[in-house]
């Protein structure tokens, strides 16, 4: 596959139980995903990843939904391609491997496990009224933030093209 | 997502380095697959994989190829989606709980391996030229065969059916 | 660790539910396995692992369970180490990676999981009155087989050693 | 397994490369666990989890490396029994699956992982000198943190302990 024209991978990762708030921040996120042209991966369920594939399958953008079960039941609605894994939490790790930056909106220990890994393994995160980190009482800015949707979505594009040119 | 309009997902696993008759059963086994409406699994590398996502391409179908390592850089060419694991071997397992029913075409180890974890988690194989299995000097008939691709999908896309109203 | 001293390891697979004869070549090959000093790694369930943590047991052996679940509730009783890895079939891997060698014993699907698993990544894989492969009616004889318990760990601590000089 | 007797398992998480300081909480954590007759499971490379293995080791104790790789080569010295899994990062779901409590001492993304898995899956953990969280400015405290190695191994036994009887 050529580098230069193959789609962007994101990932949109937050709780499968959700504040409105955050919900609204991840459909206008995967709106935003799918007029770019880019490719949605997330964990497949409800709360962030059930909006964000809303807003990306409104903007007919290819979705894929890798699920922590062994059965497509659970699965989001709109999603191009329902994956179960039976990795339970494990598959968390396998939506930060599959895609070239991932977007954080809001979320609990899963979303915190999500934006640990991707920085373990050198996918770069942009974080949504997401976790904060600290070490000592000393804040530890490991990522970089965004105020909107729209932002967000900007510097996950920049970031996975500045990714992709340096391979 | 409504069980009864989702689209079949079928697993064509064999060799990534194989034999042209091999990738010419793939390649005729994708395209009536993508015929049919189904989406394509696979481990996402060379050889029968290659044949079957190009022939699935050729009619619009809808591919995913779940790579062994970190990069996309390997994939097949045509895949709509090709996602890293990071898994190794381990994708095998993923390849096989991900999909509704395999196809198995020919193959050496890793096809075995799909084929045997496939039959231990129920997911149904229909097999193409592929692994025999016996104990004790007797034949042990774990899954049905075909004798043409076209065979192939058919009895993989009635074994995903009986599955489905089981369910 | 130096490689000279360090312990060999060796996976005993088989049924979790498995024929008496098939217990009694596991708990004497465990037994044998212990005898020799070498790291005894399972499933961790019933059946063939049972036996063989067993009879390794009984000669003061270290022996390792690899669970597919969640919990240690179901492990074998007597390891040493009981590890739950949430993993489900996954674990199947997890076994044959961690080893040096793999003594098979009977078993079903996810025995012959094993067997390909081993064979795919490189672990060379002693059968005892396991299952037989072919290719268009053609035996394939991928792995040695043991008439005994005892050959079969003769066989294995062969195996492992010659691994070990060439590594 | 009878749940009373069987011994308690407790993971030390922290970075490969790590601070002396670190590493000695880390050698004064494996010891008094090793004294408490419990067994120590960590990722088995260098850093913190050497300098655990190195504590439990003078004191006798059992312990078990979970290795990322395929190969035992890099294992840390001392270990009772060093597994290769060839999962990655994914190994860090396994060692926090695998215990009855994680002690979390300093660390990088690796044991932030780790942290936010086990709180993730269940698993309590106790923190050392480690990771601090926040959401939009105000303390998120997810777990208890301890003064001291020999503080943390109480705590961590504790919390043990109160699992088990709730089970």
């Amino acid at each position: 596959m050529n580098s230069t024209d193959r789609p962007v991978y994101v990932a949109v990762c937050g709780g499968g139980d959700a504040a409105d708030r955050e919900c609204e921040l991840a459909e206008a996120a995967g709106s935003e995903l799918a007029r770019a042209g880019a490719i949605l991966v997330c964990g497949g369920l409800g709360g962030v990843m059930q909006a964000a594939v809303r807003g990306a399958d409104t903007e007919g953008g290819i979705t894929i939904g890798l699920l922590p079960g062994s059965s497509r039941a659970d699965a989001a609605e709109g999603l191009t391609v329902a994956l179960p894994t039976g990795l339970g939490e494990g598959r968390n790790l396998l939506v930060v491997r599959s895609v070239d930056v991932v977007i954080a909106i809001g979320g609990e220990f899963g979303t915190l496990s999500e934006i640990a890994l991707a920085l373990k393994v050198g996918v770069p995160v942009i974080g949504l009224d997401t976790w904060e980190l600290a070490k000592r009482g000393e804040p530890v800015n490991a990522f970089p933030t965004a105020a909107t949707a729209e932002d967000a979505v900007q510097q996950a594009l920049d970031a996975a093209r500045r990714r992709r040119d340096r391979d």
